[in-house]
């Protein structure tokens, strides 16, 4: 005798391939979606169907979208000479939040990673080097994760998009704000002291 | 402008009411799944769909079925004359695991809770003193959780079931095994105390 019903194994299995959910959340979860009714599963399971279905990649940038351009690339007040490179879709809300940055994106769809077999030929390099061409673009920022792949996904375009009329940039690395110094790891101090910046005096 | 396209916004939000995702977790689930593809997103969506359509709950028990009777109650190996009563199916699911208890389950659907107004009323309470009559019960072992709510539960149904012939009984509060008796909490460690035993010697 299975522990589960299979429509009920079905569900905890399908939950627990979600990221950040282990097999005792998924679970919980699939309980309490059956125990709270039919009413709540299905507005469940109709949010996700809606969203597979209406949300693609924007045609340009390949940031999320619900039509075929998503919102910042349709958006003429926006700075069309200078491209934010980030890896995923998520990135670039994290961007939006900060209000800080007026262009436009490129979202790489993920980052080199060698061990996982992904290459510079799985991600969206080659239609970056053509908005380039294409849309005039003057500067470049490299905003990819500051982890191993993302550091490695930076080089690779750097050398890559060394081009007369073009600056690429590189967010900077350093102290997180609100952090205490004590608890920096050594890789953070480091690059905070290589990045050290003068100090402006007034007057 | 919306920080996201509204299926996007709704999918997130609908991930949120889950137990034990944030929103943060809800924005990650989210773009996990338009990232993953279509197929991986209709899976989801018809997994949830089945089990909120295939699952609903045994008859006579209240456990999670697939049909109108749970396999528990259907298996006429079990002991028809000893009766678990527990808040919710999940709690069948970490008794059977224990394998020590070859009795029928009854699921009350929650507990006692005065302040969210959860009178017993509220719960099956009604229909397990039916089948203590209509199904010769012997003996009810209260098996609600360990918390104010469980334990006001049990109070009330081992006062509601003071009948002839039925023994009622409770599961044991003690120290968790495997635990250390130095970071139990008082309450638990009070409960060690008083439920105490004779150790058996063998002569």
């Amino acid at each position: 005798m299975p522990e589960y019903a299979p429509p009920l194994q079905e569900l905890i299995d399908a939950f627990g391939r979600l990221p950040g959910i282990g097999p005792k959340s998924a679970q919980r979860i699939a309980f309490h979606l059956l125990a709270a009714g039919e009413v709540e599963a299905q507005h469940l399971a109709d949010a996700i169907r809606q969203a597979s279905e209406r949300m693609s990649f924007c045609q340009r940038c390949f940031n999320l979208a619900e039509g075929p351009e998503c919102p910042i690339c349709a958006n003429p007040a926006r700075d069309a000479t200078v491209l934010c490179v980030v890896e995923e879709p998520r990135d670039v809300v994290a961007i939006e939040r900060t209000r800080e940055f007026k262009g436009r994106y490129h979202v790489l769809g993920g980052a080199i990673d060698h061990l996982k077999g992904i290459g510079p030929e799985r991600l969206r390099i080659a239609e970056l080097v053509r908005r380039i061409g294409d849309e005039g673009i003057r500067e470049v920022i490299l905003a990819t994760n500051p982890n191993i792949e993302g550091e490695m996904t930076a080089l690779f375009l750097s050398k890559l998009l060394d081009l007369p009329d073009l600056t690429v940039t590189k967010l900077s690395s350093g102290l997180p704000v609100g952090g205490d110094l004590e608890y920096a790891d050594e890789m953070t101090l480091g690059r905070a002291l290589e990045g050290r910046r003068a100090v402006e005096r007034s007057a």
